[in-house]
């Protein structure tokens, strides 16, 4: 054995979930489950494990994403094998695959895990969890208002207020159609401003003028779509479904563009609000075509994604979570006064827990004063300490830890106290 | 676009999870969860990708796996990565990385996906879920009784009874000194004969004896190993604590030896009792230096792990899974009469689900009647439907679809009655 030469830390750009971190996430999870599931959305799953192919069709994802971002090896029987790195083209395949049996329209939701092959920075780590929720089959315009509805509840899910975030709203179908209004036609100089306007917060108004320019190859032609694009003054007829719903705190943005080439309609991000995190959160889009890759009957979907780490950030820049949900304490610790009362002290413990009280024991080296502390320390709500006199007399000492008060009875009696109070 | 001609097949040994097998997934995974926590073992979890190291360290693994039966490449950055095939690894490294930290006894569980190369067989798939508990820094025998008794209590959980599975216990400490007395030292020799008898109940008594004489060199002392590894009238002091908290189907078993090399001392297998499913459905047992691959000091442990595939087959041979789980459908459907309607139904749909009511809308081109067939199909409780009478007049109907009765009253009445009623 190689003694000592290892090391403890995780694979570069991934993270190890420590209790009170996975405390955090599954928080985190559950409350996207039951948003997700309050909408009517089914959870789904699949492997992260997905043949290369999915991901090389021509405009399934960005290019630069399949050559260069992605976890691609070939396995053992020369297969290509890819470790996704979204779930929108896996759920594509999974709707495509069993389309003659599902009943559209189709509400689906998934909380997979995803890789990029990129450089660890903040908030876009090698892995990442992501909220999926995606709707096929409705190409009606409440489909898309209900998504973005949905996306609005998941904040307000954690406690968020309406003026701590900022949806905006977008319409690639609406920009083609301004493009040509100028005379830009030739759909790869279209695809080419929006792929800029996607990245348009992250350069300078000089850097996006220049880079605008390159593309259409005309001063004035790129000054008035300058003007389309900063236009923040309309509206759509999604924006108005949204209002006519109650939420007020969308707008129209026409620089909101998303980085998939497979979007062909309605387009929005969550922005936040607060100056210290005043960010892209999410976001999603309509895509009317992406089942085309396995087969000829095309089926229309709108999903979005959310992902785990910015929607910490989020939470915690607002102060929203909430400090109970480090507390997976158990609700009694059963304390042996001696190494050799250790059996005695599990007894007493699996009979609580099979009556369904959350019971452990510690039966570790230490010294009692120190055992109660560490069960005060990791919030347990009891301890019942168990010695040689108190098998003898038969009589046992609950402690309530909170209230500092304590009741000697039989474990019998104990038992009930226990579960008339819990 | 490559119309139609990219496979909806999954990676070739993995699983998708439609809703309904996701249900089943969830509800093993929930029960799971609640068993450990009532147990006091706290959730962690870690990404698949870990450096290849961690699973090359001599003792660490079987060596065949490490060779043969992962999934190993390198990345960009020249990094040797492997997709995890077990936990224990991984879990040895977090302790090992915090022990200064940690309080112990620790006591851990997490539901983390494994992946393995090989050949796709029934209830071996190349990727699987499993659920893993773990104590660290208790050397007592007693913890070895609470963690098999964890093992127990999982499957009576999910309403198993003791009849349906047996509990069969080892130890390798006592198997060695059994060798020992026999004249048998040479370690190399006894781990070979412990990895025999981890086959032993695949293979014929006849090719057993041949192998075990092949190790041994020696007819006499071959059979003399067998009239011991076949004894099954012993105890041990786990048995007798096991039985001491009330748990009886549990047995000495000679064979018992457990694949990995790692374990020092407890080793065991839970069997099915059924006879269609009668085989080892998981195990697990006692290390008392894992973590000495990171550090000098060593933190004994002992864990154990359960399969997803392998915990559904039994509750299926057992008909323990209930039907109630596919039931994922949303409390209330809206029916828009018209596709006119759909806003209105969004609008009505939205209304009662920030109320706290799961709510759908059917925005589809379907008929009424064929709508309403839907959500009775998909075990929705309501409908309500939304056409212009509804909404000129601003009484609607809720149709309790199992008990089919039906109130006509506004939307705000209509609200609390489902408030009141759910």
């Amino acid at each position: 054995m190689n003694k000592g030469n290892l090391s403890t830390e995780s694979y570069k750009g991934v993270r190890d979930f420590y209790p009170e971190d996975m405390a955090v996430q599954r928080y985190i999870f559950d409350t996207w489950a039951k948003t997700a599931e309050s909408f009517g959305y089914e959870r789904y799953d699949a492997s992260i494990l997905e043949p290369s192919d999915l991901y090389r069709s021509k405009g399934a994802v960005n290019e630069e994403m399949v050559n260069e971002q992605t976890y691609t090896f070939t396995d053992r029987g020369e297969r290509e094998v890819t470790l996704r790195p979204e779930m929108t083209p896996t759920v594509a395949r999974m709707v495509a695959g069993k389309r003659r049996e599902l009943k559209f329209p189709l509400r689906w939701y998934s909380i997979p895990n995803l890789f990029r092959y990129e450089r660890p920075q903040r908030g876009r780590l090698r892995e990442h969890w992501q909220l999926n929720c995606d709707m096929f089959g409705a190409d009606d315009f409440t489909a898309d208002v209900e998504l973005i509805a949905l996306t609005h509840q998941l904040f307000l899910d954690f406690g968020a207020t309406p003026d701590m975030f900022e949806i905006r709203v977008n319409d690639r179908q609406e920009m083609s159609a301004l493009y040509n209004s100028l005379g830009i036609k030739d759909q790869s100089v279209i695809t080419a401003i929006t792929r800029l306007n996607d990245r348009k917060n992250k350069i300078t108004g000089a850097e996006y003028e220049t880079a605008l320019e390159e593309i259409i190859g005309d001063t004035k032609l790129t000054k008035a779509v300058i003007t389309i694009v900063e236009d923040t003054t309309g509206t759509n007829q999604v924006i108005d479904g949204l209002r006519e719903l109650g939420i007020y705190n969308v707008r129209l943005d026409r620089t909101i563009a998303r980085g998939f080439d497979y979007y062909t309609g309605t387009v929005f991000e969550v922005f936040d609000t607060s100056p210290e995190n005043n960010r892209s959160m999410c976001g999603g889009g309509r895509y009317n075509n992406l089942t085309a890759m396995f087969s000829d009957d095309t089926i229309s979907g709108i999903g979005f994604g959310m992902g785990d780490v910015i929607m910490r950030d989020f939470l915690e820049t607002h102060k929203l979570l909430p400090t109970h949900i480090t507390e997976t304490a158990p609700c009694v610790v059963i304390i042996p006064t001696d190494q050799k009362l250790n059996l005695e002290a599990q007894k007493v413990a699996h009979a609580i827990r099979i009556r369904g009280i959350s019971t452990t024991t510690d039966i570790g080296t230490k010294k009692i004063g120190k055992k109660i502390a560490d069960a005060v320390d990791r919030g347990a709500r009891y301890t019942i300490v168990v010695g040689s006199d108190e098998l003898q007399s038969g009589a046992f000492t609950l402690k309530n830890l909170a209230q500092t008060t304590e009741i000697t009875d039989s474990l019998e009696n104990l038992l009930t106290h226990l579960i008339t109070n819990n």
